[in-house]
């Protein structure tokens, strides 16, 4: 049983674009590799420094002479294009084809994704082997996409459809607790306090309205307990400089020597 | 007017990497390149071999000293990162900020994502100024993700937002507009000489760590022109009272009787 999809290259001729192919391919859980013919090495240096720590990947690569071998115990092949082709046949984006083949895989079937050749993609006599076409929308005055960055592209979209919940969250939230309410409104509080103090609300028929001002800019910020705190902190500090630098001493202060 | 969002490198170490990055946006559409502090060649062979025919993108880049100099005019901040931060900030998908980030260009924002270097991505200080985070859902065991590969992930998310300008569904977006960034360093710079006059930062090294906390909190806020002024206005008066309730007469101050 096998619920990922074998990534097919067919005739790459570079071996820095087959350790980029691996290194993308484990970056979304994708191992087997399968090389049709290939037209440079894929275990040489410059493969294998592309590819990162994903060395294993190109180190279990299977290799064939043809694609019909290659797509031998594959049930459902889709070809990438970056350019329409004169052929009859369904083209859909990286998007629509991660859903299919994930309902494929999670119904046992085994299928294939295929790349062409970095200078001309795949071949017509390929893709008319394959049952569907992949292609990625791209900007049609400059549709030039690099074969690992298609390739990046299409396990992303199918990593995405395999993990319901990619990056381990629901919903947004903040990594910090939010503070409850009743310490924003300590916060607010004081700030209110403190600037009625100073004299801030110079005419009293503004202070509501700089106040939800200022009620707004805090609420939004969701700020953790920690940060009440820091903030609380901050305006103390202000009405209250307790530093060497305070206003008290600041008149008096000679400014100290600097130590070589 | 811009409708399309900078994309911002933060001390790219290799020239082909940037000529991939290049090539990667022009396949998406994008063309506005800032590189801060780069740490090779963006015009050499290297480069522009990698970039195919996208050479434009890397003649046009605009180049910085700092990341605050490259964030100046933009309103919208994203940082890109690999692995989970000890910050407390949003975190979204690429398919998520795409939504988002179209829906603030249709807002005529101006919109800036920011990637890091290739050994460490970006620095915690840099993040802190951003104002929400973009994680690539990956492999949880190979998250070594290739620069470019995440710039074409990303790229490749917003320009299926642009294009297909999904469902009509009103997604998240602020609604006054966002202080150009300099404002907000503005706000920052403020507050950082107020506390260090004051005394805030007691200990020396302390001081990184506590103001990347406000840089956090401030930038998580999203502040408009008119908020960033209000707080400024807020500090100003914190240190310097100016109203009948000022600290230099409140000693004297008796309270005044209350009417019936």
């Amino acid at each position: 049983m096998n619920y990922k999809p074998s990534i097919i290259l067919v005739n790459p001729t570079l071996s820095q674009n087959i350790g980029a192919a691996a290194r993308a391919m484990l970056n979304f859980d994708l191992t087997e590799l399968r090389l049709v013919n290939p037209k440079a090495e894929w275990l040489n240096k410059e493969a294998r420094s592309l590819a990162a720590d994903a060395d294993r990947v190109l180190e279990n690569a299977q290799v064939f002479d043809t694609v019909e071998e290659a797509f031998k115990d594959i049930q459902l092949i889709y070809a990438t294009t970056a350019r329409p082709r004169d052929l009859n046949k369904e083209v859909i984006t990286p998007n629509q084809a991660a859903q299919e083949i994930q309902a494929n895989l999670n119904n046992n079937h085994k299928v294939g994704i295929c790349f062409g050749s970095e200078k001309c993609g795949l071949d017509n006599d390929v893709i008319a082997l394959c049952h569907k076409i992949i292609t990625v929308p791209l900007n049609p005055s400059f549709t030039s996409i690099n074969l690992a960055q298609s390739l990046v592209l299409v396990s992303y979209e199918m990593f995405q459809a395999r993990v319901s919940n990619p990056l381990g969250v629901k919903q947004w939230q903040l990594q910090d607790e939010i503070a409850p309410y009743d310490e924003l409104l300590g916060l607010l509080q004081q700030l209110e306090t403190e600037l009625d103090k100073s004299g801030y609300f110079r005419a009293d028929h503004k202070k509501p309205v700089m106040n939800r001002t200022l009620h707004n800019i805090f609420s939004r910020a969701q700020l953790s307990s920690q940060e009440v705190r820091s903030l609380r902190g901050v305006i103390s500090s202000l009405v209250n400089p307790h530093g060497i630098y305070s206003r008290e001493s600041k008149r008096k202060k000679v400014k100290p020597k600097e130590t070589n």
